[in-house]
């Protein structure tokens, strides 16, 4: 059976966000949506060499299977379902583990402001000036607990921007298909080495 | 259809940028002017993988068309134009965002001074010890505003250095070929680094 | 004769590494145990580009013979049979010089604290929020001294991280398989950033 | 004609250097000798993607020609000349712009003196704890000028490191073969990312 293409552009996304080093150690996971099922990375898997077997499909809702394969979804698996019930014309969520993120989150409050930076314009943000900010959670043994705070947190007012922070864990960002989702996730990152720049200056 | 030179060009260019983390999520864009025809990247495409049909071709002069084949000419077209008729033998303009460039623009004033370094002999400075600096313009939503003040500013005695900051937005370069617009970006975002790195040691 | 599967692996996995910029100058050593046989770098090699005949065979005790084709096991081999000794299920000790953890090294006391991160539970720490840390050794010329002192403290309990540093020297890491081995490092040193990350903030 | 070997040799290590960032903007330059004849990089070309064209071969002692098929050599030729004649069994001279030797090169005395790093080993100290250190010269519109006091300098007891420094300039590192030179280089490099690195830590 030829190996489809959600599964496929997981593997290359993978790899090259591994050799970004933002997805060290079988650090992060990836998922995308095709109707009601996502394709997801298996858990503990290094992310620079993932084979087909590593990418697992599960139900959009309830629960995931245990394993398959031998091979479990990844242990974050409830948050991606939660971010995709929250906004339902999710087409993939990146979820990944850098050094700016754990440090961007390890320092501040319950939001990340962000600088006025051109780039927010690809965050879909019009005006840079406008204050805006990430949502930053606390990081939980219990992953399903962290897909409640998300649920709660965000269900009202949708975030202004397709991104959160787990503290002292990672970035995770989404969009109404893979290529906004990538564009989403490196402009965070953006965001996030500007201001430790800035923070360093004198 | 042969696929022209300066699209191919334009095409490699990127990717190399995008792999250095100088076009970041879509951001930047990049032209060649040949005689009376600019080819351009088009807006709000990935640079890391552009197509054939990313690269457009617009008029030197005048307004560009609004769209082509589904794509719209890079939103900063107008800063293009400015800088290809204020130095009338410019071959190549090139427009990034790098993290250095949004640090070094945010601090400073109407200029950057250039530390002495060997390297500005490439950005056309005979002497690295005489006092040289980088123009740097306000960011503004409205593109041909930044245009404008780029045209008044730089239509008297020509900049030392061919290369412009935008605040809080990115590095721009050009020269009278491709490969001399290149070395100009290649040795800015060096001596920027070199800014920065200095101001961090105590 | 093919070449042997950990021969080729070892090969592969220092061009990866050098390419990271941690085994710079022939900088470091890799090993991995096959039953009683140590496959080993060569001494003095760079391991960007490392031959076939690069790659020695030692066995696991006992002194190495002095030099093979012309080429002799690391001078650190005392060192990674040491390993092999105190974790018997070890399949893989990698050792490498960056510049991170010659920095952690050097002013921190005889152990290095890991900061609460998600990625801990990759290095085998099931709560990240549980006080851990990576021994230091100083570092001496005669190289088979400090594998007593490993031998000496590390036979008591096991160390909870399968990784140590050597002060102004570099990591050696090492796991159940190759892959684990990998792992461990990748999160050692992705700590290791976050560590001098948070320090060079305000 | 075949390509000559040391052309071969120059051309991948300059493509190698311009992807770590050492060589931009057709910063710096490389030598190998042969019998009397240097191998050298012509004057201005884009490192990355030096043609067979872009080496020229010089006598090793006297003066260069002026130029070859179009091009010059390296305007630095006096620096390289200089050194084979210091150290006679020298078979590669490297020069490179890094912003790292170019800070560590602004703030220090004529003597940049080296941490105690396991490293050293490869640069020739037997002893890392023994303090050591490289040279630096003023930078000199006059090119001659800096081999003549590189000259001056180093014709007293031999340098202990094979590396000398040129304030806001770059680094050069020498060797009796190819790869010993960038072995140097690569550890001299490494020795200035740590001074850094420990100077910006509070």
């Amino acid at each position: 059976m030829l190996e489809p293409l959600p599964s496929r552009q997981i593997r290359g996304l993978a790899r090259t966000f591994y050799r970004r080093g933002w997805m060290e150690g079988t650090a992060g996971n990836l998922s995308i949506r095709q109707g009601d099922t996502l394709y997801i990375t298996a858990s503990g898997r290094p992310k620079g060499t993932l084979s087909r077997e590593d990418i697992l499909t599960i139900p959009l809702n309830g629960a995931p299977p245990v394993s398959s394969g031998g091979r479990s979804p990844s242990a974050e698996t409830s948050i991606h379902q939660a971010i995709y019930r929250l906004a339902p014309d999710t087409a993939a969520v990146l979820h990944i583990h850098t050094i700016e993120s754990a440090l961007v989150s390890e320092r501040l409050g319950p939001d990340l402001p962000l600088p006025p930076l051109e780039v927010l314009k690809g965050l879909g943000i019009p005006d840079p000036c406008v204050p805006t900010s990430i949502p930053i959670f606390e990081n939980d043994l219990t992953v399903s607990d962290i897909a409640k705070k998300i649920t709660s947190r965000l269900s009202g007012p949708p975030s202004p921007v397709p991104v959160l922070l787990i503290r002292h864990h990672g970035t995770t960002a989404w969009g109404k298909s893979l290529e906004e989702a990538v564009r989403h996730l490196e402009l965070a990152e953006y965001c996030f080495r500007f201001i430790l720049g800035r923070e360093r200056l004198p």
